[in-house]
């Protein structure tokens, strides 16, 4: 009976089918890797806000447009 | 000075008095059971979409239909 | 079927019946007060070290001795 | 490579440079006194309902009416 | 950069090699549905003692004894 | 009264003069930022064995080691 917490960014496009075969992905690779219960098996998706994730020390979006402009 | 997270689904109909309550109730519970200070115990609940909880491996409402079909 | 985290200090003195009551009563008042299924709620409890648990800015060892010095 | 989740109530007047700066400044303490890598250190921030959040038994606005009447 | 979180109870004989197997495949799975960044994926697993994982108003071994008894 | 949970790998040398700096340092950039008052908020910091960390699909010693010899 495990918990699983996935946190992403909020993304115009991500779709319903999408996080449906997270949390199906998820559960049968709890019940093959460690013999979990698919039946009792929790997950919960949070879609996290732009403005609300932060790496490198930036907010997401700040981050990319720098990860981008490094590229060139 | 505990701290509680209580995630549960967004359900229409849900009240601030029944939130009210629940975070009434939990701190009077850990005050009682573990002696716990009710002025610092911090509570946060979280409303979940629908689409971003699962169980059993499916999405809770497809999760819901199967057990209603089941039941029959 | 909601997802309940409890986050308290590790005291010496916590005992196994208390967890068990936390788990009882949590999940009974998730059943009373928001009609929720008791068979599917979790619940997980995390003792947190007290060297790792700060509040008021100073960890929680150093905050009670100033709670209790200021109290004289 | 540290994940750092903060959890404040939602306020208006709560801006993305404030968010920012949290981002910015939490990333740099762990760098500057853990050592750890600010390019793969994220931080979640959650901005929670003030219907959600609970402080001493009460949804955070009771209880900061009731500070109010108690300072007078 | 997803974030995710597996809780499970802590079990004799879980292996490192299981634990790396759950984070290569939610990892993976984050990547092929969504499109996600391996590079950015950052996954903790909890093990969780027994005695702190509730369900069903159960500690996690009283409730497996009961659904045993129950299935006899 | 904002709640911060702070994960890091568990590495040896980790002391708890380190983690009342975390501590105090994020107490007072929420302070500073946000306004936030020090006395309430709460600060938890879980330490995590380095089998239960991933990042780029493996736990975190396979993926330094890739790293340090990707870097020659």
């Amino acid at each position: 009976m495990p918990y699983v917490n996935i946190k992403i960014t909020r993304e115009d496009g991500t779709t319903a089918e999408q996080k449906a075969e997270l949390i199906d992905g998820v559960t049968q690779l709890l019940a093959r890797v460690m013999g979990k219960n698919p039946a009792t098996t929790v997950v919960v998706i949070d879609e996290v806000e732009l403005d609300n994730w932060g790496i490198g020390g930036l907010p997401i979006e700040a981050f990319r447009r720098q990860q981008n402009s490094d590229g060139k």
